[in-house]
């Protein structure tokens, strides 16, 4: 029978799910930092048999300018590896024949060229940071309070995240402040939405129990795996704390320093 | 035994309290405009054995600029006939030893003039309207989060309101969004809550049953002055709509067509 705790339920593993930001580099001035040792545990993870893909909620860039970041980082790392929130309401909305209204970072933008923009009858938010104007928020509450039955899409639901200059809010906010406005509940997008981790697994043809996830963020990276039904290990790099060790209601099943120290665990299981 | 029904109830009353947006004038271009019969119902209320105060969530402005303009529009009333949210929360900052940093309308910085704002170790939100700019949020959350224990006071929790230009977010939407961002409950100064009530009641020197509350918002006017254990009656202008006469929760005493009819009504019972 196959060993369930972690390390050990590294045997059986057929696929990997990493967290970005946090996990492979720390963000900050310009294109910021590789974490230690993350460069070449991500080289040592594609050397292996196990499946590989990349899994955040970062909606300040396309996807092609933050690929383009990490590999600047040093990371062998592609566009179609990297699941973020974007792409993934994009697919909602084509599918369900809805018009955004966009209240994004404008590095986001081109995410959206494909999507009919015209009319519309939906709000799509993201961590739109200085474009969280009055005047903005404003006109997504007009666009969603003028809708027989309004639509809103928020891309993720953080509360705020650190940055070298302090802490800023996050979209998750916005949300709240949308949904009391407007009386509705908003439909997220991402982590850790479990319709989010499902993509990732049905683009690697795998079952839950056949996948790992890696990430900073006890709840949102850990905590929603989980509740797909995969494992999920904590490294204790980005916004780790050592709170997170003795948290409530979610317990990872592995904790580790940080991403090479995961990845060793793992592939020496497997040997 | 007094009758305990509107407009029967008017015998015993000694007070009224009355709303002013809606109640009084309408909002618009320059001072707004007076609705018809209610300078002559002000006057008359005056003139009559009843005492007689205003109770607003305005936080636009100071109440004297806020007054002036009533008493351009011909209304017979003066500062200290007016309960607002900005006066009371500078009573519960000073009761409490509270410097507050402030998020609110530049017109109504004047109203905190007496207060100590240095090192901020609270925060005051009002209508601040362009204000709300993602800088100003994030830098009130900062001083939040920088707090051991958070205190947040929200002047007022509207959702929106309706200005000439269309419907504008409201205080309310600001209060949801640092309440989840540092996961706290604010503590609402204004209508509906009891505490503001209570303070116009004491003011008057009066019992909840003897004073009756008149405005154009069934659950922030009517519901909350019933909750105190005044009775409340609806006006059909200002934010009246229809569907009030079937609200699931509040159902008001009596429902007039103004403020005229209201204290017709009332003169009528005492004669």
């Amino acid at each position: 029978m196959a060993a369930t705790g972690w390390p050990g339920c590294a045997k059986s593993l057929k696929g990997v799910i990493l967290d970005m930001c946090g996990v492979l580099y720390d963000s900050g001035e310009g294109d910021g930092v590789a974490i230690h040792g993350s460069v070449e545990a991500v080289k040592k993870l594609k050397a292996s048999d196990l499946q590989l893909r990349f899994c955040t909620n970062e909606t300040q860039a396309s996807r092609e300018t933050f690929v383009a970041k990490l590999q600047r980082l040093g990371f062998d790392i592609s566009v179609s590896e990297v699941f973020s929130p974007a792409p993934a309401a994009v697919a909602v909305l084509k599918d369900r024949c809805l018009r955004p209204h966009l209240l994004v970072y404008d590095g986001l933008l081109p995410e959206f060229d494909s999507v009919d923009k015209t009319n519309p009858n939906c709000v799509v938010i993201g961590d739109a940071t200085e474009n969280f104007s009055y005047q903005n928020l404003n006109e997504a509450f007009r666009v969603l309070i003028g809708l027989e039955k309004p639509v809103l899409f928020s891309l993720g639901q953080g509360r705020y995240y650190k940055e070298t200059d302090g802490l800023k809010l996050d979209v998750g906010v916005y949300m709240k402040a949308l949904e009391y406005a407007c009386d509705l509940k908003a439909e997220v997008i991402g982590k850790p939405s479990p319709t989010f981790f499902q993509s990732v697994l049905s683009d690697m043809g795998l079952q839950p129990h056949e996948a790992l996830m890696i990430g900073d963020d006890l709840v949102n990276d850990v905590g929603g795996a989980q509740h797909c039904g995969m494992k999920g290990v904590q490294v204790r790099t980005g916004k780790y704390r050592p709170s997170d060790e003795k948290h409530p209601t979610v317990t990872a099943d592995g904790t580790v320093d940080n991403l090479a120290q995961a990845v060793d665990m793992i592939l020496n299981q497997r040997h």
